[in-house]
């Protein structure tokens, strides 16, 4: 080994993650140091539940347990604090309490970063250390590493990710087994994969947090979380999960982050996605993200984007980083958002979903007459839409009712809301208009 | 900026790729330089042909243009060398002076790297100088990084790669058009997606190259191309690609680093992938790599594997790390080959291909007659291969022969050679029997 002289760490939290840090980083400790050339240890945990830390770190002699987060963020041999607790609060506190000690900061905290990592970020800039941030993206696949460095000479024109597992299973289950939204959930709930309280989940706020920090690392913007637009997958129907199906797509919740000439669009939605690419074939729980970049084209990224051993993985990655890092200069080191600190662009601002330029599915329910479609198609042509496909379907004997599915061509979404508003106008259109975005990623 | 001085490289090679990375550093001077902190500037260009290069640099006049490549790694301000010469020969020599001259190299030459790595990083290690090779591997594709860094936590178990494009869209093209190879190369040829002479890729040797690299720093192993087991689609033919896929399955050559208990699996060769997998759904000229590691499971890295501006972006990125490593004491950078140089394992010899472990198809051709099954099932059952499944052709009328393919579990190759060789022996067995390798990649 180079250096004999340990990294000491100090990990706040050992619920799930925290132990799947603690438990990966003791069974691969020898791996890890031959290729980081120093051992990497937990020498002090704190959670609050201390028979739990008893139990995950067999009461090993070398580490020193707590309940009180603070002495382990204020102790002066620590190098590093990793922040498994999770949310706002006290998350915050000692994020920056850990900083303000001089220590490098690892977490897993996507809501902590998308809410408050303007302010974390800026405070570890002035006092010299890192917060490293893998973990809280896309788990286990080193998509913020891709990212921030593997893709370092490229323009980013896009990035599109499937980054909330707990979605992905349930629209997976909702196309394999044709069952409504409600129900899968409940089995997921059942399974382990959604949490009793799934609200984060499916209304796409998880997704909206990590998209955020992708688009700022992607483009050299600042973390405008409150700018994205969310919509999560509580509204989708298995009817349209079928009829994208017949038409070649699979429906999946994606986090998209756009450059366009004069700003970014940031949105998370339900989005059909042509089956033949392989971000449509990313199923169960699995993450996966597709980055579109000038000169390198388009690159995926794919694998668990949960779990306690594949966040551990993208933790432990961040401290054979930051152990390199502690020991160079600040400036030398790759910056906390990709680009200088000195260098994120503010004439990039986030635009409004009303500017967003997309594809659309809409389901239309009318009454079986001649002249309806006609109608529609009328509207669509005002509004500078264009159709891609149609489908029709046959109505049974007597229903007197029928859906019409239009595949548009990319347009604004305000055209969309206006061809919409005036479509549901029309007498024969008995139903509000089923409105999903459609993106071709290419 | 954080730091004003740039970074003064000198380009060996202005052709595809030298020209690529000429103009997307030029291109994207301003958003690279916001992220290295500082400019990467090309101030030297060898080249033997010097009308490409004034073309290429536009005659610019803070470009140094000469054909003389060793006058460029023995410049005073240079501070990198990028070598996309290629070969063994020439290229060897002018990395090993650029190294010492003190030079740092980047490089996509996985020809050299497979064959002369060791002694080039053994001459880095003591020059103190990095050699970057992130384009040697799969092009744009941050594998490497992936790999070295991204999954520093893990002990790797295998990875698995669709790492040269001209077989994969020849393998694709053979499947979807029902064509033979001879016919399908001839058309990647015209198109350009195969060489004049195409026999390092169709033969397997350039993606064994590479597979040779990821085995290095996935296992922390020497470099050892001399011991990798090759073989080319060469051989493959129409049928098997057509009843591989009646039972589901994909044909790609891959690129194998397998990590046993006692040794390493180095090798290339056509493969049969349930058609389910993402990695047998890469299509075309396109490279993936499946990692699978013991903390974050089975990743999978997608793109583009080579072409003038994917192998620029890998060529860039590697400068950019290499800026920020040359600042910093050698001991603190990612080391070459992942693990700490005297940290390399001499205990995980690669093992031979009889000893590889692995599924087989098989097709024999046979002559219609009772009893030939019971014999071919006996001999399997003998020899210790358990079927996983089983396809008889139906003859035609009047044929007098058929085929037979048997799809075994896993055995060693050495099992299914004697079986082979006592399935030839039969008198109602006609022909060879083919015989391909299989793997589940779960």
């Amino acid at each position: 080994m180079t250096h004999t002289k340990p990294v000491n760490v100090g990990l706040l939290g050992i619920g799930t993650v925290g132990g799947g840090a603690y438990t990966v980083l003791a069974r691969n400790a020898a791996e890890i140091a031959r290729r980081a050339g120093r051992p990497i240890l937990i020498t002090r945990v704190a959670d609050r539940n201390l028979e739990l830390a008893r139990a995950v770190t067999g009461n090993a002699a070398t580490v020193t347990l707590t309940d009180d987060a603070f002495a382990v963020v204020r102790a002066p041999e620590i190098d590093v604090v990793v922040e498994l607790i999770g949310g706002y609060g006290v998350a915050r506190e000692l994020v920056l309490e850990a900083i303000k000690n001089g220590k490098h900061v690892v977490t897993a905290n996507k809501a902590l970063l998308a809410v408050h990592g303007n302010e974390i970020f800026a405070a570890a800039q002035e006092k010299g250390v890192t917060v490293a941030f893998e973990a809280a993206v896309a788990g286990g696949i080193p998509i913020i590493k891709a990212l921030r460095e593997g893709l370092s000479a490229n323009h980013i024109e896009w990035a599109a990710g499937i980054i909330n597992g707990t979605t992905n299973f349930i629209l997976s289950e909702m196309r394999d087994k044709g069952l409504p939204f409600a129900q899968v959930l409940k089995e997921a709930q059942r399974l382990g994969y959604a949490e009793a309280d799934p609200t984060f989940d499916i209304e796409g706020i998880d997704a909206a947090h990590k998209v955020t920090l992708i688009a700022a690392i992607a483009f050299g913007i600042p973390i405008q979380f409150d700018k994205a637009y969310v919509e999560g997958i509580t509204r989708l129907e298995a009817a349209d999960i079928q009829y994208a199906g017949q038409l070649g797509y699979r429906i999946k919740l994606l986090g998209i982050a756009r450059r366009r000439a004069h700003g970014v669009e940031l949105r998370v939605h339900p989005t059909l996605v042509p089956e033949k690419r392989l971000l449509a074939n990313v199923e169960g729980a699995m993450n996966a993200v597709l980055v579109k970049a000038d000169a390198v084209g388009a690159t995926l990224y794919y694998g668990k984007g949960a779990g306690a051993e594949p966040t551990a993985s993208a933790v432990i990655a961040d401290l054979v980083d930051v152990a390199r890092a502690s020991a160079i200069a600040p400036s030398l080191r790759v910056p906390h958002l990709a680009f200088q600190p000195d260098q994120l662009r503010s004439d990039l601002p986030i635009l409004p979903i009303d500017e967003a330029e997309t594809a659309f599915y809409l389901r239309l329910v009318v009454e079986d007459k001649l002249g309806v479609l006609a109608d529609v198609t009328r509207i669509l042509a005002d509004e500078g839409l264009s159709i891609d496909a149609l489908l029709q379907r046959e109505p049974e004997e007597g229903e007197g009712k029928t859906d019409i599915i239009i595949l548009t061509h990319v347009c604004q979404e305000k055209q969309a809301n206006a061809a919409i508003a005036r479509i549901e106008k029309l007498a024969a259109v008995t139903e509000k208009v089923t409105r999903l975005r459609l993106e071709s990623l290419q």
